[in-house]
C-alpha cells in the first residue's frame, strides 16, 4: 500500500484469505507478503484473524508450513555461534507439568563439550516456564547481551535466558493473536511457531521433546507424532540437525511441580539422585542432543554420578549472577491431603496438578503477571505406590492460603486410590517414539 | 467484564470460539450474550473474525442461524407500522446487474392498496444501490425521519428511503468485519444478515428475490435456493409472511446498467413499456408481495398500461422532494461499441457488465465514495438477437473519459456474436422457483 510508504501492495488480503478458505495453497510469495505485512500492520488483526481459523480448518501443505516457518524466521534477526570452535545443541519442550528437564539437562550436556544455547520462555497457563523456575535462585538474571550468550557458551558451555525480542517477531505477533482467537492448538501454527523461533536463536542442532497424554498441549500421540514429524523436517530443512521423542506426560514429571520446589528436585538429580522418571528423561535427551551432533558412545548417567554434572550446573548458575547454595524461597503456608484408606494410587491426571500449581500462584494467567516462586504441589507418591490411610499424597504451598480452595477444587477427582492389582493409569513407557 | 460497566462476562470468547471451530452447536444464551458483547466491544473485532470463519466453513444448524438472526434484531430498535390501517409487504432482492426492480415495483404494489416500506441500501461492487439510482433524481432525498416515512406510507402508499442505523446495527459492525476478512458468502451470516435488518424494517410481509447465475452473489442455484429457504423460514419464524422467488441473473436485467438511465427504464415500465424481462419480474414479484398479504386476483400487468403505477410514482417521487418531470443527468462522453460481423448475441455476462459500469463511475468501491449518476452503460442487444455488422452493440457513459479503458478491459470476452443456430446463453426462464 503507498501510503504506509513501506509495503508493495503486491497482494489482496481478501483474496489471500479466500484462497485459504476454500481449500487452496497460498504461493511462497503470498505468504512472504502476508507476514511481512502483518509485521508491518498493513494486513490487521482481524484479517489474520480469519487467516489463521481458515488455516486451523483446512491445514496447510509442508510446502506452506515450510513458507510460513521461513517468512517468521525472516521477519527478524538470527542469531549464529558458528564462531565458538564447539557444536551448540539445544532442546525444545512442548510443555508439560513438572517439566523440569532443562535445569539438569543442559550442564549434563555441556560436560560432554557440546554448547547449549537455550533460549526459554516463561510459563503461562498450567505449564511452567524455564525462567521462572531459574528465578527462583537468589541473583539469578534471565537476560543476558549477545555477548554475554557468546562468552558464556564459550567459557562455561551452557546458559539459559531469555530469548530477544527481536527473534521471529512475526511469530510473538501471531501467536499473541492466536491465543486470544482460538486457534492456538493448530499444527501448522504451532510448528512454524516454534521452529521458526529455535531456528532463529542459532542452534546447530535442536532435540524437540514432543508431550502427548492429558497434561500436554495436543493429548493424542497421533497429533503429537505429526508435530514432531512437521517440526523434524522444518529444522531439516533449515539445516539444523532435528530430532524429536515422543514423551508421555499422562501423569506429572518427577513429585515436584512449581518453580523454586522444581529447582530442588533438579538439584537433586544432578547430585546422582532425584525421581527416576526425571532421571530417564534427562538421560535420554541429553544421549540425543549429544547424539544429533555426533558425539556418541559416551556414558551420561555417570556424569550424575560422579558430580561433573553438578560442577556445571554451579558454574553456570554462578555466570548468570546467581548463587548456587543460597536457601530457595519457602511458602508462607502449607496444606497437606492424606490418602483417605489403604490401596494403591491407581491415578494421578498431570493436567488438574498443574492447573493446581497455577492456581497456588505458581503460573500466570496473563503474560504480565509475576509468578510466586515459593508456590507449587509436592507429590509424596506416584501412581503404583502402595498408600496407607492418612499417609500423605501431596502437599500444596502457598504464600497465601485463600488459594488453597480453589486449587483443591482443581485436583478434586485427578487422583484415585485403588486396590491392589487394579489396573494403574498409564502404564506406558515415558519414551514412547523417536522421530529423526 | 467488570471493566465495561455493561457486560456481564457469562461466557468466554475463546470458549466459544473453540465450540465453532471443533463443529460444535452455540446456545441461545452463547450466542446472545456474543452479539451483545461484540456490540458493545467487548469481543474483539479479532474474535469475531475468527469465529465468521469458523461459522463460514463449519455452518451452523437453522436454530443456530434463527438465534443469530433475532440476536441481531435485538441489538437495535425494531420499526412498527401497526397503526398504519393498511397491510405493509416489502421486497428484498440479493442484487444484480441492472436489477431496478424496486423502482417500478413499488408504486405499482402501492396502487393496490398495500404500503410498501422500501428501506434500501447503497450500491457496493458491482452490484447498484437503489438509493443512489433514486438520487439521479433532481431534488429527491433518502433520508427521511420516522414520521415522515409513516406519512408517506398512509397518503401515499409507498416510500424508498435510507435504512436508519439503529436497525440491528450489530449487522451493520458484523458486516464490515465480514467485507474485510473474506467470509461475505456464507449462507448463515448472508441470511441472518438480510432478515435481521428486514425484520428491524418492520414490514408484515416480505417477498425475496434471490438472483443465482453469473451476475449474482451465489453463483449456483442450489446456493441460491438453501439461501432462499433459510431466509424464508426466519421470516416466518418472527411472524413475517414470507416467500421468494429465484430468478435468473446470468444476464444484465434490462438494457440499462447504472443510475440514472435505469430510472429511465423504470419509467419506460410504468409508462407499459421497456424491457420484457423487466417487465416481467415486475409483475411477478408485486403479484408475489399482493398475494402475501392476501390481496389476489388482480390483474397487476394493467396498472403498468393505464397509467396508475405511473402516478403512484410521481406521487412517491414528489412526496420525496423529487420532480418527476426534471431531466435525468447526462453524461459528458460516451463511447460505442458495434458488432464486429454479422450473427447472433449469443453471450452477454452479467458480472463484466456489472464491473464495466463500476468503473464508469456508477458503483462505488468503499462506502464512503460518490457514484456519478450519468455513468453507465447501455445495451443495445440482448443475447438472442439477430446483429449486423456495425450495429451498435453497447453504449458506455461517463464523466471522466480515461475511464474507458479499464470498463472496457473488464467488458471484453464478455460478449459474443454467434451463427444463427448456435445454442444462446442461458436460454432457463427468468423465473425459475417460487419458495414459501
Amino acid at each position: 500500500m503507498s501510503e504506509s510508504g513501506h509495503v508493495i501492495e503486491a497482494f489482496d488480503t481478501v483474496d489471500l484469505i479466500h484462497i485459504k478458505r476454500d481449500r487452496g495453497v497460498l504461493s511462497t510469495a503470498q505468504i512472504n507478503w502476508l507476514v511481512d505485512a502483518f509485521t508491518r500492520g498493513y494486513v490487521g488483526d482481524e484479517q489474520m484473524a480469519a487467516m489463521t481459523m481458515a488455516i486451523f480448518l483446512n491445514g496447510m501443505t509442508r510446502t506452506e508450513i515450510r513458507d510460513l516457518t521461513m517468512a517468521m524466521l525472516h521477519s527478524g534477526e538470527r542469531m549464529s555461534f558458528t564462531g565458538l570452535g564447539k557444536p551448540t545443541t539445544d532442546k525444545h519442550s512442548t510443555g508439560g507439568v513438572g517439566d523440569k528437564i532443562t535445569l539438569p539437562l543442559m550442564p549434563l550436556v555441556a560436560v560432554f563439550g557440546a554448547a547449549v544455547p537455550q533460549l526459554s520462555g516463561r510459563g503461562l497457563g498450567h505449564t511452567g516456564g524455564t525462567l521462572d523456575k531459574l528465578e527462583s535462585i537468589p541473583g539469578w538474571r534471565a537476560n543476558l547481551t549477545n555477548d554475554e550468550m557468546f562468552a558464556q557458551l564459550r567459557d562455561v558451555g551452557g546458559v539459559v535466558c531469555a530469548a530477544g525480542s527481536g527473534l521471529a517477531p512475526a511469530d510473538g505477533k501471531l501467536y499473541s493473536l492466536r491465543d486470544i482467537t482460538g486457534t492456538v492448538e493448530a499444527i501448522p501454527l504451532i510448528a512454524s511457531s516454534i521452529m521458526s523461533k529455535k531456528i532463529a536463536e542459532g542452534t546447530g542442532a535442536l532435540v524437540l521433546d514432543v508431550k502427548f497424554g492429558s497434561g500436554a498441549f495436543l493429548k493424542d500421540i497421533a497429533k503429537s507424532r505429526e508435530l514432531a514429524r512437521t517440526m523434524v523436517e522444518l529444522g531439516q530443512d533449515a539445516g539444523v540437525a532435528t530430532s524429536a521423542l515422543l514423551t508421555n506426560m499422562n501423569v506429572p514429571l518427577g513429585l515436584a511441580i512449581g518453580n523454586a520446589n522444581e529447582v530442588r528436585e533438579s538439584v537433586e538429580v544432578l547430585a546422582g539422585g532425584g525421581p527416576a522418571d526425571v532421571v530417564e528423561l534427562t538421560v535420554a535427551l541429553a544421549t540425543e542432543m549429544l547424539a544429533v551432533v555426533g558425539i556418541v558412545d559416551v556414558d551420561v548417567a555417570a556424569a550424575l554420578h560422579d558430580g561433573r554434572a553438578m560442577d556445571k550446573w554451579r558454574a553456570v548458575i554462578r555466570a548468570q549472577g546467581g548463587d548456587p547454595d543460597a536457601a530457595l524461597p519457602v511458602a508462607k503456608e502449607t496444606h497437606t491431603v492424606v490418602a483417605d484408606r489403604d490401596g494403591v494410587l491407581v491415578e494421578q491426571q498431570a493436567l488438574p496438578f498443574g492447573i493446581g500449581a497455577w492456581r497456588l500462584g505458581a503460573g500466570r494467567a496473563r503474560k504480565q503477571d509475576p509468578v510466586q516462586h515459593a508456590a507449587g504441589i509436592d507429590l509424596h507418591a506416584k501412581p503404583g505406590d502402595v498408600v496407607k490411610a492418612g499417609m500423605p499424597l501431596f502437599t500444596l504451598s502457598a504464600d497465601e492460603p485463600e488459594r488453597f480452595a480453589r486449587a483443591l477444587e482443581a485436583i478434586e477427582g485427578a487422583w484415585r486410590i485403588g486396590d491392589p492389582g487394579e489396573p494403574v493409569q498409564d502404564g506406558g513407557p515415558l519414551i514412547a517414539e523417536r522421530i529423526a
